[in-house]
């Protein structure tokens, strides 16, 4: 490709909007445009990127035995409908009505349709076990699109489903998109961990995650150096230690606290620490009302107190919920006197002694509180994030932290949706028996804004060979001296013929202006046809390395065959 | 591709919804299944041959020179606002709202938004020319979705836009597309032809319609076998004969023809041909009311009529208003005695006399009716459909009309997206000059299922070889005999290492069902391996051809590379 022929808008100015160093660089190289909040147009050099990308998915997918098809993008609602989901994705899903007033919704996700597909088609196990997959447009509403075309409204997603007999059928295909996976994002040059995660809204009996560490990562990876442990901190078991204070139990005292509602102003008020202090929360699970005690410097883990109370929905209740129930105004209250409602407490506050909450009464706390003493637990459980200071669950070192940024997630979604949708095969022995399911996605947009979050400099993207665009960059230094364009002219047909892919920056542009667009869009080598060309010497340029070297221009040639033909 | 590890669901049975042969054959064949009216899924086989559509189409855009990104799907409604579209869509548009009620479509053709990323990515003239294209998903509502894929709510389409700095520039552009998209058509074994198109809603100086003759075709092409002339119906201009009537003018003569109200009904009451009679059509031109008067048995051509008249809306009064301007009921409406409108009258219809009209009141109509005499035209020109007896507008010699499915179509746009959003290029003297545009578009799904009309017979699909999703069946005869397996799956490695796409039939199947189902699928050359395995021989059967041929396995893969790789 010439760079004359390329729509290649690159800037010099860093993009006010942007807020990673992906999302800059994306706009910046001339990769992506934004057309409304969340929603994307892939300009030449980002698209052929998710292209590379699409192809290494498509080759792991095909080797694990998945077979592509292709979904609609608009899905009649009524399978979700039969899921519930059609009530689950609440205002994340984009939803319209066609000119009969029919609903739809623009696909978010496919297990449903899938499921439906091969519900028509696959009656007998001889059919079993069936992967399929597609590279489809998905949409979300998402409320806070963020970093670009990470979390974003429209975005591309590999979603492949298997289909098995029975959980062991289940757990093989599982393993296979685990090592695709694997060998996917290793392709992609990424430095990736699979991570235990909760299966939350998707149901199911087991998942993982495949994150990239990352400063801009939404979510949190509890690791252990020792053992090799990951795990989302939302699925992180937090084991106790099992060190009970042996405070003795002071007097229950009733304190005037006025005003103070959050753990910041009572732990100031009272001069204490926030390890002294218990939370209580006030859940609806389902139609249920709960109260939810953890320490108060944790986090409750809705995740597990949602797994641990088998109910569909969770969520905080309202302040008149809570007025109504504790007959006080938010951040005063706590479990003392509380009726008719499950009290469940973390592990960790049954190890607790003489401990603060909130009073039932607007103004007021409890000082001294003791569990079993002052009021029951009626479940006691670990519902809370796993922190700095936990240790790993296997082999009980010291757990570590860090922010994670999700590029695939799989799941053994078990019968969730082929109950739903009465999704059965015929048994050797003519019974209709549900197939076993499981669920594979891989965001390809956030995947390829993660391999220039990991891969970049100042100067710009430096693009792994498998995914960059162009391979090679030949650059004549002046357009007007004929030595230099012929001599790069045959470079580039040259490495062309052999199946390299080169840009041609045939510019009528300063050699510095051409530089710096090379490093910005991050071309794996450069080619630098100067004055020497009347010698045949070039300068080759390596995007991971600080030096040019002089070589003749054989020598270029075969020095990129070599590393990207391998 | 074994054919165990493939979803290939066919079916025996023609399918009830299927009204075309391509429609019951993608069904059949397994290609596709219907998720909603209008909205279909293509399953691996399908979407394997669209792959190959794809490739192709890419790499003759890029020969040409076009560079491909990819848009978003959904769209905010804001630039078809400024371009006027997001009215003239009407309810062909899918439009929903997000979170923040704000408004979006799903993109049914993407002019305004290529208009908008050029505008604010161009600016020099050194710049342009510039073409773009896409190949993505766009939604349509269309009211009356048909033939499976042909007709569809939700589709693929190549679509690319030029940008020019002058109409000489556009005329090039143009004339690339024009040549790129014959050889795709050709690429793909099509029988098309491209026609004189109307612009239309899209606005733009010149058109043309990619065609293929086919009896389901929605669209009529008026061909002319002398000179090659080919236009679409609503294009093609009517030549008048020049023969005017010599028949002297007889007594006007108001006639009781009670409850008459169609051709048919009063040509029968008055026992005379449609050719005698004269429809008056009562229209809305923009806010001004015409009538428009033509043969009997001709159709009015509204692309004409909304040419002629310049007006941006145009479509036929309401009963109501009807009634308000001729004081009679619809059915009875004539020009005489109408006033205050303007009364156009199609060239044929001047050469006319003594012919019946509607008498603008209720069961009434006019004989011996003669233009002149009796009422003025306003305008003479020509407003009808050209028809059978009509001649070629450029020999002369007479016209032949054929049902037509369009493929494909390129539009000389001009000025009508870019001075609507301000899409301005800086010429060499620092002028401002909006950009001259075109748009192209090849529906890609369509472009299937006419591959599939042009080329089947009874027993199934007949695949091109540069579409076919596989390119060689091998069928081993018997799965328990050892020679046959084996002998079969060498041929199926050797193949696959040449590059030829392979699918093994490798299930537990009577011979039977296997060729009914390779026939059916469509594949180019099926190698049968049966009893004479041990002697290495295998009968091969190309599709197109009637009989198979024993030969040895050898000579069998020479035939398939000689064929598949030429």
């Amino acid at each position: 490709m010439r760079t004359t022929n390329l729509f290649m808008p690159t800037m010099r100015e860093v993009p006010a909007e942007a807020e990673s160093d992906s999302h800059k660089l994306m706009l910046r190289a001339g990769l992506i445009r934004k057309l409304a909040s969340g929603i994307y147009c892939f300009l030449p050099l980002g698209l052929k990127a998710m292209k590379k990308l699409e192809d290494i998915i498509r080759e792991e997918m095909d080797a694990a035995g998945a077979v592509e098809l292709l979904m609609s993008a608009m899905i009649p609602a009524e399978p979700y409908k039969e899921s519930g989901r059609w009530e689950v994705f609440g205002p994340e899903m984009f939803r319209l009505k066609d000119r009969n007033k029919r609903d739809f919704c623009m696909g978010p996700t496919h297990e449903e349709i899938f499921t439906d597909i091969v519900k028509h088609e696959v009656r007998s196990y001889r059919a079993l076990p069936l992967m399929l997959y597609q590279i489809q447009t998905k949409f979300r509403d998402e409320i806070r699109p963020r970093f670009g075309v990470i979390r974003s409204r429209e975005f591309v997603m590999k979603d492949a489903y298997s289909f098995d007999r029975d959980e062991a059928g289940l757990d093989l295909s599982y393993e296979k998109m685990y090592n695709a996976y694997c060998k996917i994002f290793e392709r992609c040059g990424l430095e990736f961990v699979a991570v235990d995660a909760d299966t939350g809204a998707m149901g199911g009996s087991g998942s993982q995650e495949f994150m990239v560490k990352s400063e801009i990562g939404e979510n949190t990876i509890a690791y252990c150096d020792s053992c090799g442990y990951a795990a989302n901190d939302e699925k992180a078991p937090c084991i106790s230690t099992g060190k009970k204070s042996d405070t003795a139990e002071e007097s229950l005292v009733k304190l005037l606290t006025p005003s103070m509602r959050t753990i910041e102003e009572i732990t100031s008020f009272l001069s204490c620490s926030p390890t002294q202090v218990v939370k209580t929360l006030i859940y609806m699970a389902d139609d249920k009302v709960i109260a939810a005690l953890v320490r108060g410097d944790r986090e409750l883990n809705e995740a597990k107190l949602k797994n641990l109370l088998g109910c569909t929905m969770l969520e905080m209740a309202s302040p008149e919920k809570v007025y109504e129930i504790t007959s006080a105004n938010v951040g005063f209250a706590g479990p003392i006197g509380l009726k008719e409602l499950t009290i469940v407490v973390d592990n960790e506050v049954s190890d607790m002694k003489n401990f603060v909450v909130g009073a039932n009464d607007t103004d007021y706390h409890y000082l001294n509180v003791n569990l079993h003493r002052d009021f029951k637990a009626d479940i006691t459980a670990d519902i809370r994030n796993i922190a700095l200071g936990d240790v790993c669950p296997l082999c009980t070192a010291p757990i570590a932290l860090t922010p994670g940024l999700e590029i695939g997630h799989i799941f053994k979604l078990g019968t969730k949706y082929t109950k739903a949708l009465n999704c059965v095969y015929v048994d050797e022995n003519g019974q209709e028996i549900p197939m076993v399911m499981g669920s594979y996605g891989i965001g390809l947009n956030r995947t390829i804004a993660t391999i220039i979050e990991q891969s970049h400099d100042e100067n710009g993207i430096i693009w792994p060979i498998a995914i960059a665009p162009y391979q090679v960059a030949v650059v004549p230094a002046n357009m007007g001296d004929t030595a230099q364009v012929s001599l790069a002219e045959e470079i580039y047909i040259r490495l062309k013929a052999i199946g390299i892919e080169v840009l041609l920056d045939d510019r009528n542009e300063r050699t510095g202006v051409k530089f710096k667009d090379t490093e910005l869009i991050g071309v794996p080598v450069r080619i630098t046809v100067g004055r020497k060309a009347a010698e045949a010497i070039v300068e080759v340029k390596n995007r991971k390395e600080s030096d040019a070297v002089d070589m003749g221009y054989e020598a270029a040639i075969e020095y990129c065959r070599n590393l990207i033909l391998g």
